[in-house]
């Protein structure tokens, strides 16, 4: 495949995000086909006329059906709210699209079970979500110093995820705080990156004993003196066992002021331990216990091109990439995946197993008991 | 009071840290009395005097009674092993003396009720218990900062205590593994600690769900080719609920590769975040949701003068107290204790409230289930 | 200008760093011209049409005066051996196209003022060199806060630029080591970018005194057994003077192991501190002696939105920007030029003066004495 | 010798730190003869004798010549004033004492010669002077790293010394700031620590060449509203070359605003490198360039007990010393010194080579030129 003719939808931090990935991953990878911007789709008219120019796509609409007849397109980004990610993905892969969504999959379990259902009938379609942490290359050699033994049998895991995006208490509600219109809260926000990652260097979960709380259990509602209900959740907490007999705790939260992008990991093993912190996304802390003992120390390993993909686009160590670029590493995985090559997308099966988690997550924290993690 | 005659109990890591603490404890805060260092016990008789006679004890012996009869000593540090608290404490408060003794306090909760009965029975006399990390000024500051309202309702607490001197699965099997000789494993040794810190900033617990498990299950016999069983705790995990509302996550740990004294707490309120690192005892980072957005960030303080009792050791700051110097501020708090002066020590009252809270998590861990701590 | 032709010469690093920037400037900042990418230009035939079709470029050659004649060219990426930047820069002045050029400049100062000379005479045509992390939003914000007067009376920098790319002494002799072929070392590679930061922030240098020393002078000749010397330097320091009464000192060195983008920087101002660390380019770290004294600390600010020009790329805080992102927004300010807007690139004429200390600590080290720089 | 008779002259921070250390030097060694505190020497007699009842003294004194004659008395602390250093040391070397005597050791080059020369001709007695940090095991073991060749060969220093006691430029005028009465300014206060670190990792400096600067050239005088001129140094940075070979850049500031205890030195070496910052004196970062490219990174190498002497003061890793801790092994060394065994303390002959560098600076500096160190 020589050319990929692709379209968007949305335009917002995650479509501008999956424009500038369309953008680069050619001249970053070479080795993929190159992308033809067909039809960008937003509600606002006069706005997807004004992205499309910008992001460089062929034409605009307003109507995303529309992208699905069009034979010149066979890539599908999916960045709108997440109540349409179940019927635009259905409906793309119906119509033989390979689909590239956003996370969190779906408002329910349910929806991301006939999201799920429908990729695997699309036989030969690749589909991937936005998981893009996953793509750190500091992380990828985290996982594979864990499968060398680098740090020998893994047993602990500690992981947390905070950001301060709804940590003010009079930042005013919202439809985003409702269970009906935005589904869960830091649980699909923000705990989906934690237990992807978890997922990634540990295994299946078995199960999970969790407390999901609302903390800030009314906002101030804009242009009134009144308040309203926050639905879903500020915190969720859980400890957690997964398959391998390993176990951990995973901490969540949108209200704690002064993370920007508090994505944490601690892998403990019985030979070493590593951490990485997405604040510091091209770092990679590790302790091995060997050697004289008065030398040993947690080592800061910076990101390098020894570091796949980190390669692809820096050759440089130490220099650094950015969070958009870990998009580009995404969409290079799927692209991989289009062309038949060996590659890790996301896809949907592995997105429902992640989906599947944070809704444990809620049922555990209702009951108050451990629950399973089929 | 003009002069205080002490004993000590124990030369081993926490008795010559108490020896330390009394040659320095006069010098340093002023306004004590001065110590008699009068006698210094062993069961080694050699060692008791090669001891005495270093730490600047009058004279040695190898019966811990014999000290009770002695009208020169009003105050006897006990740091014998764990399984000799109650015995020695007991009888020392009968005896009229004031009892500074190490933690964990005791190997059951019902030793540590009948040291607490002891305590309050023996009116007039202080008690204080080895929780020196809580005299940290940097701690303390904290505490403060939090009364003040500087980061508002707290809401969630985040705490870890990992050290790894069990980490090597090749450590050869001891008493100190045992249920009966030791009492529990990591909970005696590094949770409690973590207890204090969160009960210190976050006030009481109110229940908790816990994951208790011996990772490292068989270690060697020395001088053998068998193994024996661990039978305590190297992992203890807990959700919790404080009485005030506030939730929270406590991971400890004694096989955690590469941490040495990673007692870390992190406490998220609605206008800002602190946190703390054991192995940066001098540093205390703070985040506060006011100024301007784009100079917001987490300050490093360093400890200084204006942070008490840290003047009463060096006025420069920045220039860092060490771990022995905390015990001298414990040892000064009890000895205001002592001469009826507003203080703070670790009674035996509050080492029983944090001695609940640790088998609280064996039985919740033990159940499955969340479990209320009276 | 609606759209604008580019051409690139080079395809190394730089090359593709260029091609990259070149793919998102429009959908990063919207208000520039939208890039057609004319042609591609590398000495290798094959190598120029494979990268073409990569770099989205719509031909390849093998001769970059070719690219001179095209009318569909405005502006010309020189990314070529710093010996041929004086020819192709002139002649890409001389035939009415915009230049945007690697660093550093040129081999000698005559060749980077015959340079500023060229763009001096081209009148409307807009010149940019390769000094990216001047566009880092952290830095940009740094430069901000000093001009508030946040941090007081600047009168103390300090800086250093370290890299260990031939830190190895078994790294063999090259061309690049020659003083013919490759000019300046260490000078050349970091130094300038060191300047390049120390100029923006604390304005115009006055005089030097350096310290420039080859320390691994023999390096092996591949495929062989004998060693060749190294021509140019390794290390250099100097203690340098400002216009504005200031003073500071430079560190430099390309054989600093463990440093992989050590360039680091330190402001003293009378009210206050900042420095930053490119190998956590997110991060700036004020200190402010403002407030009471118990609570004052460095605040690791991290890069957000509010920061321009990061909000071009990432309107979420925390989540980072790459390397190669500062070139993007390196070409927005060039293009800004281009269009006649406000903007500051890195023009020929700043980037002689660049050259002029640089040139200047090879002169004061030679001396041994202090070097005015006019 | 068992026991050894100590006297105490000045109970300022620097007294109370001898003093602290009296008390605790033989419980940590063990190895040293037991302190008698025999006397204490203050001008305010009330205060003589308060000090001397807190800090364990038997007596005091409001002369201190009376110490000299004192047979009970084999060891003087000097903690007084810098202008007295050079009559109270030369007069106790002559009375037959050992002299423990603060730092800088004399407001002059002449004194700092005439003190050596009384310690030259006293056979037998031993000298030391104030530099604790030579002392901390992370720089004593970065020292033995080096001796191994752990880092290579060493050819690159840097160093700073930042405080920022004298930032504000509101602090009021006092005679600390003439050179009659105080001598160097940063020099003496803050250099002389960098120098010794530095001499003692890197050899004997061959030459400098400083730039020396008064900054806040006015201060405020109290209770007035005149201002009066500050005549010693603010700031002092140098170029310097060692008698090995090796070169580097020392920088000192005691006007940096944020900076506590900020003494930083980093040596670069052929196979590696390694940093130390005092603000963190429990951490040595340590890089070796060897094993696979993409595990390196530098290690934070937390003390520990195989780290000596920090066994002495604790067996556990990672809880830390403080800055009093130093002054105790210190002493311990002085110990060592004084009952014949092999020891490292820096004593007066040493010390007159450290004055002789920071006098450098200052010749250096007036002259703009290079200077010689002899």
């Amino acid at each position: 495949m020589e050319k990929i003719g692709v379209a968007l939808i949305g335009t917002g931090f995650m479509g501008k995000c999956h424009a500038m990935a369309y953008g680069a991953v050619k001249a970053a990878f070479g080795d993929v086909p190159a992308i033809e911007r067909a039809a960008l789709c937003d509600v606002d008219e006069a706005h997807a006329r004004k992205c499309a120019a910008e992001f460089g796509f062929a034409r605009a609409t307003t109507d995303w059906r529309d992208l699905l007849k069009d034979p010149g397109i066979q890539l599908i980004s999916i960045t709108s709210p997440n109540g349409l990610h179940r019927e635009m993905a259905v409906a793309a892969l119906a119509a033989g699209k390979h689909v590239w969504c956003e996370k969190p999959m779906a408002l329910t379990l349910a929806d991301a079970e006939a999201m799920t259902a429908a990729a695997a009938k699309a036989k030969g379609q690749a589909t991937a979500l936005g998981y893009g942490y996953l793509r750190n290359p500091a992380l990828q050699f985290a996982r594979k110093l864990i499968a060398q033994g680098a740090i020998g049998e893994v047993f602990d895991f500690r992981g947390s995820v905070d950001e301060d995006y709804m940590a003010d208490p009079l930042i005013p509600w919202s439809w985003r705080l409702t269970r009906k219109d935005a589904g869960l809260g830091t649980l699909g926000d923000l705990t989906v990156h934690l237990v992807s990652l978890a997922q990634e260097l540990m295994g299946n979960f078995e199960s999970l004993c969790a407390m999901v709380d609302v903390v800030h259990g009314q906002r101030p509602v804009q242009g009134s003196d009144k308040t309203a209900a926050v639905e879903n959740d500020d915190i969720a907490h859980a400890l957690v066992r997964f398959a391998s007999g390993a176990r951990g705790v995973l901490t969540s939260s949108r209200i704690a002021h002064g993370r920007k992008n508090g994505l944490k990991i601690e892998v403990h093993g019985s030979k070493g331990m590593l951490w990485l912190d997405n604040e510091r996304m091209n770092e990679l802390n590790l302790y091995v216990a060997d050697g004289p003992r008065e030398e040993r120390g947690f080592r800061r390993i910076l990101a390098g091109p020894y570091h796949p993909a980190y390669d692809r686009l820096c050759p440089a160590p130490g220099h650094g990439l950015g969070f958009n670029e870990l998009k580009v590493i995404e969409l290079a995985e799927l692209l991989y995946a289009v062309t038949g090559r060996p590659s890790q997308p996301v896809d949907f099966a592995r997105g429902f197993s992640i989906e599947k988690v944070i809704h444990a997550f809620a049922r555990s924290a209702e009951s108050g008991t451990w629950t399973k993690i089929d």
